[in-house]
């Protein structure tokens, strides 16, 4: 049966509101998830939370009823709660009705199949967690294996990022990793590394790509520093026609990867 | 010669920091843009700011001369100051060392030259100033002729959205409307109207775009309403091999723009 809190004061409603920081998910291994459509693509995934809060009235949705059911078959902590908890978990001024806490799932590089997918995409010192979220939520639309966070990227576990994944976050792997490590591993099988650069001048639909095609995207304000590039078995650009001389992180890793989709479906 | 202000309780500062919030942008018809990249930006599309707000130590910086004596020449009102009032005019944490403020520019419909771009975008309801910014970068970036927002979207003009857009802003032309003006004045023209949505089974890639080619997004959550798709002449999707039913809007639109843009350069 779903227990009930109500209080502000209370221990667990500390403990959870915390883990939007980050040193406090990285200590118990837990982060958030927010709302129907996002937990019921985690539930799809396979993925159910380990503690599920949701507002009273809620409960008579019937998404919300399968994930109180599956979620205590499971053995997990339902909480039956108040729209002002919600918003003191979630810090947004329109909260969800649900918010869910996972075990945090990072997946070692040694352990990706890179067979599994014909693309992967590598973002390196990223820091916008939207960006990456959005990156994910790309990820999955093209069917990609996952995303391998090179050197120090924002955390794909803050909330931000977790909500602009739209649930991307339980269906793309997830490994965090160093350069050198990344190239150690990339080299030991195949893979082709397409860095999107300003530095070159090949066209991004110029080239054929080899599966599994690793996109690589730099950090939002410098991009990749040259001796990644140098590593790269192509560089590409996308056509620029304005004033403006690079593309959002975002949208430059999902311009390419549609690319390399588009060949692939041809 | 720049005048300096150092006090917090300045009522300039205090005026400049007000246009934080829309309600005051729309009262003085101002906005604020940060950061010598967009300032330089803005320059270079011939928009200087009436005031524009400096670091001490700033000054050194070519592009801050620069912008210093374009200013000053023109009239401008330049302001020499400290980080910790940058800090309170941006509300970031680590601010720019320059801001400027800018008369809004909001271009009316019936003054666009349709005819002088092969892209239009336009979008409906649009709720998140970071894809709104993001979807002006994009712009810009595939040669498009501007924005067309339609019925209720975010202000173009908050920080958020100008930040995002590092300076298209004042490159792409943006116009504001609802549907039925939006309507009327595309049909008394050329323009073929592409709405992406779930609803249709049409490949993006597969029909031909006549110029100019109006990419119609709607709202983040919701979609386009069918009354809106009822009206365009066409409906395109992107293959979405994943869980996930739908792209970012600000991933969408430029999936779409970049498809229209590929097929103009064969």
């Amino acid at each position: 049966m779903p227990r009930e809190i109500t209080g502000f004061s209370n221990p667990l409603v500390k403990r959870v509101r915390g883990l939007r920081d980050k040193k406090n998910r990285r200590r118990e291994g837990l982060f958030l998830a927010e709302g129907l459509r996002i937990l019921a693509e985690a539930e799809e995934a396979g993925f159910l939370p380990v503690m599920l809060f949701y507002a009273g009235g809620s409960a008579s949705h019937p998404i919300a009823r399968r994930l109180i059911a599956a979620t205590e078959a499971a053995g997990g902590d339902v909480i039956e709660t108040s729209a002002d908890i919600l918003h003191k978990l979630s810090g947004k001024d329109n909260p969800q009705t649900v918010i869910g806490v996972y075990p945090e799932r990072l997946t070692p590089l040694d352990a990706i199949d890179r067979g599994g997918a014909d693309i992967w995409i590598v973002a390196q010192s990223l820091r916008d967690p939207g960006n990456l979220g959005t990156i994910l939520r790309t990820g999955d639309a093209v069917g990609a294996g996952g995303l391998i966070l090179v050197d120090d990227c924002v955390d794909p576990f803050s909330v931000e990022a977790v909500r602009a994944s739209m649930g991307a976050l339980f269906t793309q792997k997830i490994a965090a990793t160093r350069w050198d490590a990344f190239i150690g591993w990339l080299r030991a099988g195949p893979g082709q590394l397409v860095g999107t650069s300003l530095n070159t001048a090949q066209d991004y639909q110029a080239p054929r790509y080899a599966a599994p095609t690793f996109i690589l995207v730099g950090n939002e304000a410098h991009g990749l520093p040259p001796a990644y590039e140098a590593e790269c078995d192509l560089l590409v650009k996308m056509p620029m026609l304005g004033k403006a001389d690079s593309l959002n992180a975002a949208v430059a890793t999902a311009v390419m990867a549609y690319e390399v989709l588009n060949q692939r479906r041809r």
